[in-house]
């Protein structure tokens, strides 16, 4: 059976990939009585007096609701809320699978950003967080704006942080393997849409010392400033993007001289000429999917020193499931009403930390998707940082 | 330990009834590649070519959200959206546990009816079914019958229809054990809210002769039409409710003679000197919830030959557990797009002939709401309904 065969055939004989199921049992008027009518009314009464109890009585506790509008799925596109259901209940059994988080999939039937803004504030007494996911940007960047301040519980657009997230643990390790500092570096962006501008500003909270970036337009260059959306604007102003001194606007008039590359944009965009005319010991994530911007084989042998993609059949895969499940474990664990900065870096941290100082080598910068260790790390520094940032709901 | 001390211990240690569980096992990079990227695309693309297809690929085929605004919960009243939630998991893990339905639970934070109707609407994707909960009277009617023709799923309120359906098969079987026909009764019901106007309506469909109402305002009387709100004018525009000849608008002027008490209103309404005055063989459901508009024993004493009530400690218990699981699993089983009267009826019908001719007396006119068999055969005669009348999806 071939990849297509076996998936369909997976997701046929399951009828889907969860269920919902009680936690208590229910086979007399016992336990009737104790879990609905009448006795259910004093956890009722306790959450009326005080609502925050519902994360004691109620399975709010440990609940992410995946919510997309299907308009930008996997590298589908625009394929609308019924044939996400698949990509969301993969993420959601993800949750439980590797960090015990119930989370349910949430497919909206509308693209409109109010109403999608509306519907998950409205969501939120059942929920203990929100998983954003698979939303188009830059809808995706204002309605996670809107959401974080509007709501009182961790809203998350994956696509936006969890790349960024890693991506960011694996230059933490690059600088403590090579010796070199962050703030010496040069790195190349290639990608300004949601995911590469949240990496960019992380890449710069961590300590990279300049980014410049490109996309399909070219070279990101404050001359240009009227032209881009308010997303590349808003990193201009805050000198996340530095403008390149000298370029012709395309990637290899700016990859010339640079420390790193790292690429959420487009298949086969770099050479290995590109590659060779970069500084010595180059750093290149090559993530676009499922064709990287140049193949793991080509940047090697172009002489980069470290080399990552989202592929799992090569080193250093740069996979979201590092980040996501243990970071929603964090958040529930204390309540969160927020995922901040210092939470995510403080992920980021945590999954490079994984690596000790022996087993940390070029090919071998993140930890493999199923290390077992990464879960509980992400989670416990996770929920420290929201503790010491005043998000928590307990300590 | 009491009831409260051992329910609020119960939720709290679960930390909640319910969880969400993965149907396939994520172990390794191969059951990735299977349950999420890249072989989830290929179900994503049958459902983006049919969207049917979800039935097929996704958990939708099995999956009903119990959605409230907590606006009349149990006794308890508008208690809000997060107090509603254990009542809200309580119905989850009872589809569940009694009919294998995956269920869950979202209470909405809000109570505008169009905001209610849009979140439902916009929620559709993900789901196989809505039930629909504790809305209080009369938006529930309004958002039930806008969401039924809006939508292309079942939509159930349980407040509405689960008692009726119940109520109904207890007639069936009144009719069956005594042997007088429907047609030939004078019911009286007590209750002309969402609960009461839908018992009324149900109890006509399957053939009672003549429905008195009294509510809180006195009898109910085509006289005072212009005063009433728009479900008792709609039951007495549709010949449902008839004015009795005779009345001092008090409950007691209505019941002499009569052959049944359909009760959903309030405590110890009903005196035995009121059933003393009905019809010999007097039937009397006082559903009134904890305390029933008659007590069993009174009614029983004041020559009653049928008593029935809410309470699970005296015989004929009218729980909507009878109905709602099975009811739900029918129409699911075959992709209703609706759940309409026949599938009620069918609901009804089914109930009652758990019970066969030697075992049916008069303290067992509906079956326990453990009885095991009645899930499968609710479940069954709906979904044949369903097919009958055209609102299956498959055949």
């Amino acid at each position: 059976m071939d990849l297509k065969e076996e998936s369909l055939k997976l997701h046929k004989d399951n009828c889907g990939k969860l269920e919902i199921k009680s936690k208590v049992k229910i086979e007399n008027q016992h336990d009737l009585s104790l879990a609905y009518t009448p006795g259910v009314a004093y956890a009722c009464k306790e959450i009326e007096k005080n609502k925050d109890d519902a994360y004691i009585y109620t399975s709010k506790a440990n609940m992410v609701a995946v919510i997309t509008d299907g308009s930008a799925v996997l590298g589908l596109g625009n394929i609308g809320p019924y044939a996400a259901i698949p990509v969301m209940e993969g993420k959601s059994i993800l949750m439980k699978e590797l960090a015990g988080v119930d989370s349910i999939p949430l497919c909206l039937k509308t693209q409109n950003v109010e109403e999608i803004i509306n519907t998950c504030k409205i969501l939120e007494p059942t929920l203990g967080a929100i998983n954003l996911e698979d939303i188009s940007a830059p809808r995706c960047v204002e309605i996670e704006r809107r959401l974080i301040r509007e709501m009182d519980i961790p809203v998350f657009h994956d696509d936006q942080h969890g790349t960024s997230i890693i991506v960011s643990a694996a230059f933490l390790n690059v600088q403590r393997l090579t010796k070199r500092k962050l703030s010496d570096m040069t790195v190349v962006m290639s990608g300004t849409g949601a995911a590469g501008s949240q990496i960019a500003k992380m890449l710069k909270k961590i300590g990279v010392g300049k980014i410049y970036a490109y996309d399909i337009t070219g070279v990101i260059d404050k001359k240009r400033y009227v032209e881009y959306n308010f997303l590349i604007r808003e990193l201009l102003d805050e000198g996340i993007y530095s403008t390149p001194e000298k370029h012709d606007n395309t990637l290899k008039s700016i990859l010339k001289g640079a420390d790193a590359f790292v690429g959420v944009s487009a298949p086969n965009l770099v050479t290995k000429e590109m590659v060779k005319s970069m500084n010595d010991g180059a750093i290149v994530f090559a993530m676009a999917n499922p064709t990287p911007e140049i193949s793991y084989d080509d940047a090697i042998e172009a002489g980069a020193y470290i080399v990552g993609s989202g592929r799992s059949d090569y080193p250093n895969q740069i996979n979201n499931v590092l980040a996501f499940p243990g970071l929603f474990k964090g958040a529930l664990s204390v309540r969160a009403k927020k995922i901040n900065e210092e939470m995510k870096i403080a992920a980021s941290q945590a999954i490079a930390n994984i690596i000790s100082d022996d087993e940390l080598k070029p090919d071998y910068i993140v930890p493999n998707a199923f290390d077992k260790r990464v879960v509980e790390a992400v989670s416990k520094a996770v929920s420290q940082a929201a503790i010491e940032t005043g998000v928590a709901r307990i300590k």
